[in-house]
C-alpha cells in the first residue's frame, strides 16, 4: 500500500509562476509515489479573507489552477475543507488534549505578538482566535485522513509536529493506533525563482509572471524582464541571466544546453531569448491555460468535482469520526 | 411567535436535588413561555471527561434525568452536541471573528491562570486548549439555533455576553440580520439549597440527595439530616429546620402551612418531619424515579429520542449555515 500524502491549499489568491515551479509543480508530482489528498482550506484563509465574493473567487481560481494543472480528482482525494464539518468536529475533540502553550510557541502567532510588542499595543491587538488556533484546525486536516507525509515550507514544520504530538498522545490516552504519525517532508528546493528584477518572484515585488497569461500579454510582462544592455553580437552569459533562470525552469536539459550555446556564441539578442521563453512557457502551460480558463467559464464542473471529492473525503471521515467518537464516548 | 430559550446540559455527573429545584425544574418551567432548545454539551464535557465509558454513561443519565423530570422531546428541541457537526464548523467560522482578548479575560480561563500563577507554575500548565477556547464553542452553541435568551447562572453571564458582541459584530460585517443577538436570563433565586448538615447542597461536601433514591435509601439518607436536640413534645421553630427548608421547596403552600403549624405545636419528632419530606419527595419524584430507571435499561429509547432531536436540530443548523457559508464565500 501506498503512503498518502496530504497538501492544503490556501484560496488567498491567485499563484504565479514562482509558486507553480516552488509548490504546485512538486506537490503534483507526489502522485507518483503516494496516495495524494489535496484540499482547498478556505476555512484557513477565514482569519484574513472575510468576503464572500471574493472568498468564492479565489477557491474557483485555486480549483481550476490546480486541475489546469494536472490534479486528477479521480486519482487524488480533492475536496474543499469546509464541506467536511468533520474536521471542525475532530478539531474541537484534539483542543481538548492540545496544551494551549503549543499555541503561544505558533510561530504565526508569535511574530504577531512581536510585532504588536514593538508597536507598543497590547500583545492580542488584532489578534482573532482563528490566527491563534490555526494549528488546531491543521492537526484535524492532516490526522483525519491519516497522512503520512506532510509536504511543507520551513515555517510550516512546527504545525506538522504539533500535528505528531497530539497525535501520539491521543493514541496513548486511548490505548490505540487510532491516528497515522504524520511526517514533515521538505520539498527539494528549486532554488530562488527570479521575478522580473530578478529578485524572488513575490506578489510583493509586483515582479510576478501570472502563469495563465495570454500570449500577447505574456509577450508584454516578459519584455518587462531586466537584462544587461549587450548588443545583439555579443557574446551573452547565460549563468547571470534571469530569461535564462526561468528558461531552464522549464525547458528540457537539451533546450537548455542549446539555449546556452546561442547565449555565448553571440549574435542573439534579448527580445530572441525571451521569445524562446515564451515559446517554452506556451508548450509546457498553453493547454493548461485553456483549461484554466475554460473552467472558470463552467463553475459548474469545478462544483462537481468538487462534490465528488467532498463525498469521497466525507466517507473516509465518517469512518474515522465513528472511531473518535467511540473512545471519546460522544456515541 | 414563542422566543426562543437555550440550555446547555453538561455531563459531567449526576445532578442532585439541588440541582434539581435550583436548574432544572426552573429550566423546564421554561417550555410554559418560550420555544425551548435543551442540548448535552458532551463536546464541552471533554475538557475533563477523557474517559468514553464515562462520557456514555454521563450521557445516558443526564438524558434519562431529564427526560424523567419532564422534558418532553416533542415539545422541545433536545439533543446532543456532538451530533451537530455543523455547530463546530460555525465555532471556527465565529473564531475568526472573535478577538483573543476575549479569551483572556474569560473566567474559567482567569481563575486557571491566577491558581498557576499562585503555585508558582507557568500561567498557561495544565490549560488545554478546549478549556481556553470554550467560549468560542458557546457562541456556536446559541447562534447556530437563534436563542432569544440564555438562562444562565452569573458565572455564565460573560459567555453570553460574548455571543451577543460575536453577533452583533458578524451581522454588522455582513450588514444582514443572520444572528438573533441573544440575552442572558437569570432564573430567579431559589435561595440556598440546604444539603444534610445545613450548608448549600453540593457534591464536594458529600451533602447532597440524589434525585432518584429508591425509598429505602432516600429513608437512610434523609435520616442523617441534620436537626437540633429537641425533644418530641417540645413546640419546634420551621424556619431554622433543614428539614422544613427543604420540605417547602416540594410542598404546596397549604401542605408548607399544615406543616409548619404541627411544627409549632409540638408533639412532633424529628422522624415524623423527616416521613412528610419523604412523602412529599415522593409524590414529587416517585413517577419520574420509575421513568428515570427504566430509560437507563432501555438506553435504545434515550437513543432513539437524540436521534429524533438530532435529525430536527441539523436541519434547522443547515439553514443557518447555508446563510452563512453563502456569506463567508465558502460555498
Amino acid at each position: 500500500m501506498r503512503k498518502i500524502s496530504l497538501t492544503g491549499i490556501k484560496p488567498t489568491g491567485t499563484p504565479h509562476l514562482g509558486n507553480y515551479v516552488g509548490a504546485i509543480r512538486p506537490a503534483l508530482e507526489l502522485t507518483k509515489t503516494y496516495d495524494t489528498v489535496y484540499f482547498i482550506a478556505d476555512y484557513h484563509a477565514l482569519t484574513t479573507v472575510q468576503n464572500g465574493a471574493e472568498m468564492r473567487a479565489n477557491i474557483y481560481k485555486v480549483a481550476a489552477t490546480w486541475l489546469a494543472l494536472g490534479l486528477n480528482p479521480e486519482e487524488s482525494l480533492f475536496y474543499k475543507q469546509s464541506d467536511i464539518p468533520e474536521i471542525f468536529e475532530l478539531s474541537w475533540a484534539l483542543s481538548c488534549f492540545t496544551p494551549k502553550g503549543f499555541m503561544n510557541r505558533a510561530h504565526a502567532y508569535k511574530a504577531k505578538v512581536e510585532a504588536n510588542t514593538a508597536a507598543g499595543v497590547d500583545v492580542d491587538s488584532n489578534v482573532n482566535m482563528g490566527l491563534y488556533c490555526y494549528p488546531c484546525l491543521m492537526d484535524a486536516d492532516i490526522l483525519m485522513f491519516s497522512a503520512d507525509i506532510v509536504p511543507v515550507g520551513k515555517d510550516q514544520k512546527q504545525h506538522v509536529e504539533f500535528a505528531r504530538d497530539i497525535a501520539i498522545k491521543f493514541n496513548k490516552h486511548f490505548g490505540e493506533d487510532v491516528f497515522t504519525v504524520p511526517e514533515p517532508v521538505f520539498q527539494e528546493s528549486t532554488g530562488v525563482i527570479p521575478g522580473l528584477d530578478g529578485r524572488k518572484m513575490s506578489k510583493s515585488y509586483d515582479n510576478y509572471i501570472d502563469i495563465f497569461l495570454e500570449p500577447k500579454a505574456l509577450k508584454k510582462r516578459l519584455g518587462k524582464i531586466v537584462t544587461n544592455s549587450q548588443g545583439i553580437e555579443e557574446p551573452k552569459d547565460p549563468d547571470t541571466c534571469n530569461v535564462f533562470k526561468l528558461y531552464k525552469l522549464f525547458a528540457t536539459p537539451e533546450q537548455t544546453e542549446a539555449l546556452a550555446a546561442r547565449y555565448r556564441a553571440g549574435g542573439m539578442g534579448w527580445g530572441h531569448a525571451k521569445q524562446e521563453l515564451q515559446n517554452v512557457l506556451e508548450e509546457h502551460l498553453g493547454a493548461a491555460r485553456e483549461k484554466y480558463f475554460y473552467l472558470l467559464d463552467h463553475t459548474d464542473e469545478i462544483e462537481k468535482i468538487l462534490a465528488y471529492g467532498k463525498e469521497r473525503a466525507r466517507a473516509k471521515a465518517k469512518v474515522m469520526m465513528d472511531r473518535v467518537r467511540h473512545l471519546l464516548g460522544t456515541y
